[in-house]
């Protein structure tokens, strides 16, 4: 067998360091898909790939870029990750999956002969979504489940752009996408792996650097509009108004109050529920809302506590309107399945988290990862490293430097046995 | 003692209409303080009142429309209310009681002989502060609780005109405007009766036409800002959250209960509570709310229990946001002292009332009126036609003629009472 250099988490961290220096200004990371800082942090990356791993990379029809490694068979393993932000972002998310991937290649290449497995690193187009709205566009179009005429055709960005020409400005055409499919299927994947930092404090808070992400939560997003009648702050008496805030507020609380319930006790059986956007109308000082929007988001990784989370909220609902003696109706926002990995992989990188960082705690992912969609395609799992804070999404986006250290072993580590596992099966 | 017409709301009706249709568009009636339409309200009223009354119509230093009948003494009584409104207004609110004042002083005039007292109609200026936010400007002047200068000075309607420049193209000069307390104060007011309709459902609620005014309500108005902390809707579980919108949901849920809890079973002991601006932020369906302002509208009669109130919603707010682990900071934004109207026209208010409509219900006025500032310097009385529906500053404000024709015959008959009580005294 081919001895490779023992993991090492220093290359990649001072890749992190460069191009963080490269793509961010003083509100933080620029990459956002599509537009100038975007395409000069892949120019930096694939020169990086072709130069320091001897790579060769081609670019989908969706956008996503591939760097690839043939091996002694053509089945093969993919990791990556995105290099895209959002606006005024962090330094770690999306680009440590690309850059551990990187290094995986890198290891390989210093090997001097080919892995047993073919090796794709791949750098998914617009996983965020932040200028157009749908995000894992690239690793949607790879799995199938994109409708480019349907999802994309009509969107525009705040500027006016509109998304087809903004995708013809890097070379990209909607009606071409959908063969990132087949270009996938071609490539024979027998496993996916993918590095990530948690954004959130679920590690923090357990003073963990590591984890072992089981899955990606279902989601059940909608928008409700409660509808009373508006009235005067000072001529409506209490028991004759129809506050349509109240309603709404009494929701908030209730799904709340849902989601602790239905909570379990360990990081799996989490479930969350967010009332994130709120409009109230007339919104006036002296006037009671005759109207009040709200959004829901629930997520479970179980879809049928998932299911039981949405019942719920319906009567929550139904229950609020009724109190204040106002009207609610629903409309869905998206509806998306909880994606669990798969049990070998997970099983390789439970073993690889627990070599190097001394114990290997379990958690689902609330956010959505290009993960979710090749779950839906080939066997998947993924890496967590500790965010602290626990919050990313933002310039102040960080985690430990231990942290990234062991996280980036750890998959290392976790890419080795699959590819092993790979190739005796 | 002069033979007087009795009283009958037929002219007040028709001349209600004329003007409805003389400043009403598709969006209702646009007689906004300030503006060419009001003007023209105002032309048309004064015009009316020297040619169908014979009198002689002055304008204060704050704008407010003086239309006197000289009595047999200086003392005098004053009627009147606001013919401006807001945009896309009603066509009684304001209005009903200029033009009910109006036909007191024709019925004098009809009577041949000049009155016991003299009798002063206003058309009070820019009662509504629909263009420039500051409410009651004309009688608040007259009271001797306008502090141009510091209230007025600074305000800009929504197309940058200054209030001061507004003022100058009607003749008005800010510096000039603190006279007309002294202008009020040369009238020897001895009374002051305002007939308006209720806005609200309190009346049509109870099945009755006419109301007594008992006085107006006390404001205790704040803004609050509950801060947490934004995180992502997936990420970030319950339990390490600092939901600033669940604070503010709480917050006014609670504020809802405590005024149910506060109000007692009467109108006259009534109390309202109402959250009408909310707003969060970032605003993302996917995001934890970092920070929500919500404003709070406190009202009661009873001074003491407004104060309970006020300590009341500080510990809701307190309970909130300690249970959603976040802070909350207070802006005031108004205090109004609750107004009690006098006892003995109240007395004849409710003798008027009861004599034309049967019975004569009791309720506070939650919206504040001229009568408000009147309250602070002469014995002042109020009487509420039904609405219905119980809503105004739209163009569907309304009240059914029955109520109308009891209110206008009941307001003329207390008027009639005062005035034989003030050339007693």
């Amino acid at each position: 067998m081919t001895r490779l250099p023992p993991p090492s988490s220093k290359r990649v961290l001072s890749d992190l360091r460069e191009l963080r220096k490269l793509t961010e200004d003083a509100r933080g990371a620029q990459r956002v898909a599509w537009g100038p800082t975007w395409r000069k942090a892949r120019d930096w990356f694939v020169k990086k790939a072709e130069n320091e791993a001897g790579l060769s990379v081609t670019r989908d029809s969706a956008g996503s870029l591939w760097a690839s490694l043939p091996g002694r068979t053509k089945a093969s393993v993919i990791v990556g990750s995105h290099l895209d932000s959002v606006p005024g972002g962090g330094w770690l998310d999306g680009c440590l999956g690309v850059l551990g991937g990187l290094e995986v290649m890198r290891r390989w290449a210093l090997a001097g002969s080919p892995p047993p497995v073919t090796l794709h690193l791949v750098d998914w187009a617009d996983e965020e979504g932040a200028r157009f709205g749908r995000s894992l566009m690239g690793s949607a179009a790879s799995a199938g489940t994109l409708n480019p005429k349907r999802e994309l055709a009509h969107l525009v960005d705040r500027s006016g752009v509109k998304l087809p020409d903004a995708l013809k400005e890097n070379g990209i055409r909607l009606d071409r996408m959908k063969k990132a499919h087949q270009e996938f299927r071609a490539l024979r994947a027998a496993a996916y792996l993918e590095l990530h930092i948690e954004q959130g404090p679920v590690l923090e808070s357990m003073k963990k650097n590591v984890g072992v992400v089981l899955g990606t939560m279902g989601v059940e997003r909608h928008q409700l509009r409660f509808t009373g009648q508006a009235a005067h702050s000072g001529a409506a008496p209490l028991h004759l108004r129809q506050d349509a805030f109240l309603a709404a507020a009494a929701f908030a609380v209730a799904c709340n109050e849902l989601g602790l319930a239905l909570s379990g006790k360990t990081p799996k059986t989490r479930v969350v529920a967010t009332c994130g956007v709120v409009k109230v109308e007339p919104n006036f000082v002296t006037a009671v809302p005759g109207a009040a929007e709200i959004s829901i988001d629930l997520r479970a990784l179980d879809a049928k506590v998932l299911a039981k989370m949405l019942a719920g909220a319906r009567k929550a609902a139904h229950i609020a309107a009724k109190k204040y003696r106002v009207s609610v109706s629903w409309s869905p926002l998206i509806t998306i399945t909880p994606r669990i990995f798969d049990e070998t992989l997970t099983g390789f990188v439970k073993q690889a988290v627990k070599a190097v960082a001394g114990d290997a705690p379990e958690l689902p992912s609330g956010p959505l990862h290009d993960a979710s969609e090749m779950a839906g395609v080939v066997p998947t799992a993924m890496v967590f490293a500790q965010s602290s804070p626990g919050i990313s999404h933002t310039r102040i986006e960080d985690s430990p430097g231990p942290a990234l250290d062991q996280a980036i072993r750890a998959f290392l580590t976790a890419v080795d046995r699959t590819v092993e596992h790979v190739a005796q099966s």
